[in-house]
């Protein structure tokens, strides 16, 4: 395999899984196109084609793609045959939130403990778990080898969490909290800041368009 | 000004403008550098004075930044000298998380009304505004001049309402659908989908690294 593959090439994979996840529902539906795909997400053929061949074949010229094989392998490539276990940090709003989302457990992941400092959240429930004190995490995640966790903490807090998760063996956080992360080499941050994705459009919301 | 600039160059301004705001709350501090901002954002500065760069000249060679007068200059080039008035769309558990988030309004945004189709949802309470009817969606935007909206409802009532949305004037959509959307040209649509962020990370979480 292709050691070198750019993470842009990597951060479409799960597209392509959720597109073809979503044609594996429709009734009837066995093979698709890389022309089929990119109408429905927006990339054009060639990137799609490209982005694949990274990993070898995945169907003739002019026959399309086996859409269950095609799952069944971007499945394998990113890890996903088993379920992830996941820890969410912070049982404020947004925690709640994703500690009651549906969308994680039928794609590979699986909130299995909620923590949170706040002496008055420790103890309540969080999407069906027990919110259990942020003191006891390094032990608790140590124990379950949870290596994914999600940080739903504020600013202020979020850099000192991020410490604690990496130390207790995390190897990949996605960040709530608006700050950028300092992590060793190694770890892996993502971040969802609902701000920053509206800042970038309103540059292209001119006030010439009102 | 340069009509040029690459996406990926206005995406990362809100990432500056995010950061400098940060600085300009630590007591004394009044200029930075490219090199202070690399470091904080783990970005090389030379990323930083080329991306500033398409937008004219920011400080001297060797002087740094004044702090206060680039976050004038990106609000200015992001547009967010005035708050934008968001319609949120979908009152659920995130709807909810979203509607009391405080985060919106210091950055240049406020949440001002909160459409659900579910009659159950209608008339409750979702951070301080009464959620309405998204049967009256297209009206109330219209009189409000409402340009941007955050959706988060579930994926299959997605696309129905980015084309309502859309419809209705709106040029900018956050999305928390778990779905590719199709927007005519001129129209911003960026996505927020955790469980794309995490099956990312996880091709880097191998199991020999366990």
């Amino acid at each position: 395999m292709d050691h070198t593959i750019p993470e842009i090439v990597i951060g479409r994979l799960p597209l392509y899984l959720r597109e073809l996840s979503r044609m594996a529902g429709e009734s009837g539906k066995i093979k698709t196109s890389s022309h089929e795909l990119a109408q429905r997400l927006g990339i054009s053929p060639a990137q799609i084609r490209k982005d694949l061949s990274h990993f070898g074949e995945f169907g003739k010229q002019g026959t399309g793609y086996h859409i269950s094989y095609l799952i069944e392998r971007l499945t394998d490539i990113l890890h996903l045959n088993d379920e992830w276990p996941v820890a969410l940090v912070g049982a404020g709003f947004l925690g709640q939130a994703l500690a009651s989302y549906r969308g994680f457990q039928r794609r590979g992941f699986a909130i299995t403990c909620v923590f949170d400092s706040d002496p008055a959240k420790v103890g309540v429930k969080a999407g069906g778990l027990v919110v259990q004190d942020a003191a006891t995490m390094a032990t608790r995640l140590r124990e379950a080898g949870i290596r994914i966790a999600i940080l739903a903490v504020p600013a202020d807090a979020a850099q000192a969490t991020a410490d604690a998760l990496v130390a207790a063996g995390v190897g990949a956080i996605l960040s709530y909290a608006p700050v950028s992360l300092t992590v060793p080499p190694g770890v892996s941050v993502s971040y969802s800041d609902p701000v920053v994705q509206l800042q970038q459009m309103t540059y292209h919301l001119s006030i010439e368009n009102e």
